[in-house]
């Protein structure tokens, strides 16, 4: 299989892991002069004026280059590397993640690794997150196993971290309801973690995807849980968590959940439950919306009510800036447009248009054709 | 006794049957002409200009006058009718039931019986309403006893409305605490409604209150239910439902708590219950805030802090910064420590520790001693 990768998908690969995700000045870099001389430029320790830094946070890895390794491992187990590149990226999903308030604790992936038939775009524009407690209560996997099922019913995925407790049960609950459902690691998609849990992720591969932004063979580490529940956050509509402790970790999923702008609901359980405590703060303290039942979940992720995504897809515009969006509206729906005449159209500096088009670049919504600018699909 | 009651209190007593309670126009007469002449003129049909309604009112009871014997079989059974003209009438209290917006659905009260030695203004400045279903599930009860307890301990009356299931074991626990506690009942002082609560009933009267705006006799009947829950909420700094099915009285009650502008909490509970459907649904509106436990009550009822009626405020590290955490943390548990040592052990310089010391000293959290600081507690 080897040497079939085309040199950009090699140095997608090569950047996936040569700092530690997610890695901005990487983005930055790649923005800047292509993926393919990005690559070599770390690879060279040539990094343009301004880059500098690169060189000290790719300066652990830089000489090991396994991605031509990485792909062939990820095509001996049917996963694959999704890039902005791809039609598949989820770039309204991550479109918040690179807003500046939320970039610097954790910007977007580079690119994301993908094991399963599921469409990463499909899975991410209907995901509901169902997270919660590793030591879930009898009560918790019950509640969550049956909000899974009517998540699936309503026609959306259902993602979660693929942990032990209300992850497990929000996984295999969408399974044998027949739904998709989507597990996003902290650890390489060929790593199975937990162990436990090694034949519920191939079950969830085997119809849904398993989802990591780390390169094949990087290991579960503390950080790499924080830094995967934002992605659990983003690529997902809506946010429930089912049970959580005084200090879990769903509390950080939901606060990301927060911070992205993503509905949050909780599911309130016994005042005497510790695995309750969590989501009872949150709900009291106005940070969640109180749901009980499939319903709910479904009036939180679609507020403006028509049913789920069975029932008429949505592509909106919300996670834009307002310039985004002016300057997203002053272009043509079917062909290009200069920055000059966005500027015009649209009442936004030539400085800012050009901002406002390389973010909305890197999230996949417009694209420079023929010395413009045109939006994608 | 009889022929000992004042001619005042005869009329009093006299009005506050002679129209089916709450009765706006028999209070509004009051007003013009005094009570006395209030009650001659009802029982006389003689009733001034533009009150010729209050003729309808009171048809059916005008020539029945009890009044002194109501008295007296108040005075039987250690009662006695409380009227604006006494030093204990709640007017603070009933004050927003006479709200433009409340009087047409049940003004205040023209005068309250009362059975116990407490006094009603003492109760309702500062009882807490404990509510929720007859039909309470095990859970209900348990968390509506902690609950009680919890109110108690705080210095505050619980207040409830007698009956079986939520109500029963807040009065219980209540008395069993040591605390005062209160039932306002839809019928009679002299009634035991339930019949099977007769002796907590008679338990609560004992040290508490039992309170009723019926003269002695009137039995218990449906729309009395609902005339009573405004006095519930009416009589209390806030109610909390302990647990409520889909259609309950105890939403009526809270429905009134939201109308006199009083707090209102609910307890969540398991997302399976029918019994906590109610609470659910009332916290997801928004319309109360959801409680877990006694200091939760304490921050409804006295949202400025300060603790309850009985307690000190909480002492809670949760409100320091993360450098007066640092210098809080480098205070021994059991010794003192001068400036100079905190300042080493903690990595805190030692005009930052001055900052943070007197800052916590304010606080109660520290205290100046043998030259040193010492942790409070």
């Amino acid at each position: 299989m080897t040497n079939t990768h085309s040199p950009e998908r090699r140095a997608w690969a090569y950047l996936s892991g040569v700092a530690e995700p997610p890695c901005g000045s990487v983005r930055a870099l790649v923005d800047v002069v292509g993926v393919v001389e990005a690559a070599r430029a770390i690879r060279t320790r040539s990094v343009p004026t301004g880059f500098e830094g690169l060189l000290a946070d790719t300066e652990p890895r830089y000489e090991r280059d396994t991605a031509t390794a990485d792909l062939d491992a990820a095509a001996r187990i049917g996963a694959r590397l999704v890039t902005p590149d791809d039609d598949e990226w989820p770039g309204w999903s991550l479109l918040s993640l690179g807003q500046a308030d939320t970039a610097f604790r954790g910007g977007p992936p580079l690119a994301l690794w993908a094991r399963g038939p599921a469409k990463l775009d499909d899975v991410s524009s209907t995901a509901v997150a169902l997270v919660g407690a590793r030591a879930a209560t009898s009560y918790g996997e019950h509640v969550g196993s049956m909000l899974s099922a009517g998540v699936v019913v309503d026609g959306r995925a259902v993602l979660s971290g693929g942990a032990y407790g209300i992850d497990g049960v929000a996984h295999r609950s969408a399974l044998a309801s027949g739904g998709v459902t989507a597990a996003v690691l902290a650890c390489g998609i060929d790593r199975d973690y937990p162990a436990g849990h090694a034949q519920l992720l191939g079950q969830i591969a085997m119809s849904g995807l398993v989802i990591s932004e780390y390169p094949p063979g990087t290991t579960a580490a503390k950080h790499r849980f924080l830094t995967r529940n934002r992605l659990v956050a983003a690529l997902s509509v809506a946010t429930v968590v089912v049970e959580a402790g005084r200090r879990s970790g769903a509390a950080n999923t939901a606060a990301w959940a927060r911070k992205l702008g993503r509905p949050l609901g909780a599911v309130p359980g016994p005042v005497t439950s510790a695995m309750s405590v969590g989501c009872h703060r949150m709900i009291a303290d106005g940070l969640a919306t109180l749901v009980t039942n499939a319903e709910d979940i479904e009036s939180l992720a679609n507020p403006d009510g028509g049913g789920g995504p069975n029932r008429g897809a949505t592509r909106s515009t919300d996670a834009l800036t307002s310039v985004q969006k002016r300057v997203h509206d002053a272009i043509p729906g079917r062909s290009t447009a200069t920055v000059e005449q966005i500027s015009f159209s649209a009442g936004v500096g030539m400085g800012a248009v050009r901002s406002a088009l390389a973010a909305m670049d890197v999230a996949g919504l417009v694209k420079a054709s023929d010395g413009g600018w045109r939006l994608i699909r």
